[in-house]
């Protein structure tokens, strides 16, 4: 904790000083380009590893960075997002995994966490799809190669849970809204990205997935859209 | 979103790089020693105000920076507690409130949310000990006075939620963990920290909140304790 | 019920009696192909407008015919698609929507359910992603445009909550399920069904939704496949 | 799925075209008489067997036809009760379990269900009164005698779950309700009915069970029926 | 508190000191006959109406004295339900409601909690039946009449859901448990007890509401039964 | 029930007969000042105990004395500890556990009691965080001495979940409510008191636990208290 305190001062008397004006602005509101959601591990900086500013991203960390189903959980996860995408209009979601994630290794050997750790069992249930993905369809892999696909297969399933929030599904709607699932690998300090149509994490500059256009099916909607 | 692609480019050439043998050790596990709690708001960087290095935050982060009592949601928060307590034997949690906090701005108008954000409005309702609280001791408050009430209160409410999860409650009964409460002001950078002994927010190096120790109330026990 | 008991007599004097091997054989086991999720009003008479036999359609009936997202109801629904895909092998699902849906009316008037049917109230909460999306996209509909928009919608909207339950997921990982929505209009006794390619509802003969390859990750995975 | 499509065709030319003038009147509206519940089996068809019309039952199907006691679930089932019984004005509830049924199967070895079916273990944990009646009063039967006795007695606590619904508790002290327990034989066709005076299931024709009339307690109100 | 204190001692010095080997004996382990379920109000005292000796009564109390549906709450109620008929091995359950009720009371003028008193209103939902019973049945009463009416219709409905708790309908079965209702007269002191063959409540010593007997549904029992 | 019936008749005749007076104004309406939470045990009767009045204590009962943190239970626990703080203004809260507690028992063979009483074992997981403490801490105990210490830990526990509640921590703000930690004895007859300052439980009389005086953080209500 000493060490901390020392740095509150140290970040007071530097970056905050040099950066004064930015921080004036912000005490008068956020304006938030992007909703990051990854996992609460230590080794994740997500200001550091994207290079944002102070104000850039809005921040969902738990465990595993998961976005149960709509309305599976209660905790916070729903309510960041749909704070994030209503109050703040946000437009771009990223979810990132990461290499060597505790969260997933608890995941490939779930009942041995029940005694000691109920609650990180009952929270691990919430990626049971995940989970048996993995178990049924990799069943020649293990050790890293397992925990690397989990990881991977995780972050798909996440995007996958986020279709099913209300606000998600009508902003993708109106072609408001671009998902991202990125994989940060803690050893080489590259970040891969989805790209749904290689089916495969690949570097992010190569192509970013588009907003997949979604229609409306009644003839005068579409007459509208023809004409805008 | 190119801005941020850029931006891993630059974090892998620059900071990455320089820090290689960091990066590689903290492949090999983490071994944070803090549990940093604090809300999803885009002007916070836990790192960045601690002047923490990657590995040794653990965070979580939602609206609000709640941990609401155990038992009471079945989201990431009480999991992520868990593990950081558990698994990685973190023995200080660190709950940051913000001015300005958007989240706590909703709590004072929640009836307004229930239509348009009924997953924050549900969500804010777990912190309906600091809404009462506030609503029936501060009367004479409004504005700008009765919301930075609110943020200071929030935090204790959190303090005391925390006092109901098994693992804490444990552990402070061991003196191996200790909580303290943040509040950190956007606009001039600094951190004041609750002091249990005089029951307000200060300047962190003061003094710090002592782990309160606890007592058995078994002979045996107290006869142990005097020998060890 | 005198004329529903009389039909029982009538049923098995009649059909019962001309099909008395089909039954016997059926009393050794089922074998269906098809799961049939449709709504439980009662102008819907799954194997009438399919022509199947008995034996042929799993059926699951409730108001609006829904299937909530995974983890967010513990009712029925999650526990018959699991035992249709798991226990049945069951490799083909329907979600039925009908024209003239009660159901969907009181989505577009949800409010006024509170008081006098509670349980319908909370029900047709869990198709608030199809209600949102409805209400911020189609704003210049009403009346019965509006009503077949949201059946339509709605199997859409379901057929998203499918994706999150774990089975689904690892059985459209393989290759072994496809997901159909389909529109029945009660007036004209025709049935219509999405076609992916062409983001609407269309004839079903014309093309059928082919399941959506999914892909592994793992490069020894990806080998086995090209050798298979 | 070629068959079912063909089968969609060959109802539209068919049942459909001699029937026209029924399905015009039913676009306007439904009016079934009966809330048919049963379980989700391919072998039943509930308008087969009782040679009901379309329009004629409003249907709830799910694996074991449940209706968990009031509160107890947040499925479809509730609402659909509610909805019938207050939307439609159903006066008459038939709660159909079948011989053979999988549902009851389960429920007889439900520990070996959870690995691989959670959500149906979840589901049948519903039907717990079952289970243990069964267990604690026929412990020498065993196979199909015991299975039989299951169905049995499943459907009876059922139409007890029934009784805790506010609405049908209230329709049921005004004597517009009254509630049916079925058993279908898939090898022989047969239905039999519960008869709560002679606490068996026979022939549904020999004794219908009546709406047990329930009593106010207040003078007033029983002078009013007086009256009457 | 003082007054509660010199209370305790006033114990220990007299009733105590007279029954010493009573509460020796008591500290060996309980063996109460009798399961007393009944309103938090101060103005029962269930010992002191029945004239119980300290030991006879295994006590649950709460506002309104409600037994929620099997499933439906995840409070004490139904642990200390199923902890008194299967540990204790009770045979004999009251559930004892109260003139002038203020759970009751609130139960009429429900909405009006919502505000001030969210877990009243909330649990006072669980009393459903009983309100829509009474708003649906009773329309011409008000005030005293109102209120009494909705005190004896609420123990009915409380004996319903104790109809749905696995052990309850077990031990219903083999005749091992009788249930009873009791209005508790706080301005006269009298208790008047459901008679269900009369469906009225009247004093307790005319007749007591004998165990209905249930029926086994299997003829290898019934033959069983009647050798035994 | 016989006997019981009788102690009815003895009550009116004798007991009420002579409080007639106590008893009319009773009907008038409550005003304990004592909300008395304790075991649904039998060897417990709180007004034999304290010899309180009928009238005086206000209370809950369940297996264990338990009130879960706030929101983690939709029981009656904090809806009649609510009631008790706003409707009837009690200022006194008293958790009184017992020895020889049976509930206590079964937390320390908790695992033991999912089969035969699942309902008791999902309650008693809500007291999770006394087993806990006292698995990790008290490692030395066994037999009677863990019984005392589990009983004692858990009267804490109780304490600590009371602050979760809305209503309670306003109340303790405004130093309007005081919390104690009891234990019965039930061999002895006596009432131990928790005792804040010496972290022990000790005869009630030495010196009761103050209200712990909370404080505003705003200056502007720090003043308006020294005015008053
Ligand atoms: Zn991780
Ligand atoms: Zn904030
Ligand atoms: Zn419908
Ligand atoms: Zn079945
Ligand atoms: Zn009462
Ligand atoms: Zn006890």
């Amino acid at each position: 904790m000493k060490k901390l305190i020392e740095g509150l001062e140290k970040f007071q008397a530097g970056y905050f000083s040099l950066h004064r004006d930015l921080f004036e602005e912000l005490a008068h509101g956020q304006k938030p380009r992007i909703l990051f959601i990854t996992c609460s591990d230590s080794r994740i900086d997500p200001n550091l590893i994207t290079q944002a500013q102070v104000g850039d991203l809005f921040v969902i960390r738990n465990a595993g960075n998961m976005i149960p189903p709509y309305g599976a959980t209660n905790g916070g996860e729903g309510a960041a997002l749909e704070y994030a995408l209503h109050a703040l209009g946000i437009e771009q979601i990223i979810i990132c995994g990461h290499s060597h994630c505790g969260a997933m290794k608890g995941l490939l050997k779930l009942n041995k966490l029940a005694e000691d750790m109920p609650l990180v069992y009952d929270w691990l249930k919430q990626a049971e799809a995940t989970r048996r993905l993995v178990k049924d369809n990799y069943k020649d892999l293990e050790g890293e190669d397992l925990l690397e696909v989990t990881v991977a297969e995780n972050v798909l399933t996440q995007l996958e849970n986020l279709h099913t929030y209300p606000i998600v599904r009508s902003k993708l709607h109106q072609n408001k809204l671009s998902l991202h699932g990125w994989i940060y690998r803690i050893e080489t300090g590259e970040v891969l990205a989805y790209d749904s149509v290689l089916h495969d994490f690949v570097a992010p500059h190569s192509r970013l997935p588009a907003p997949e256009p979604e229609y409306n099916f009644h003839p005068s909607c579409e007459i509208k859209k023809e004409q805008a």
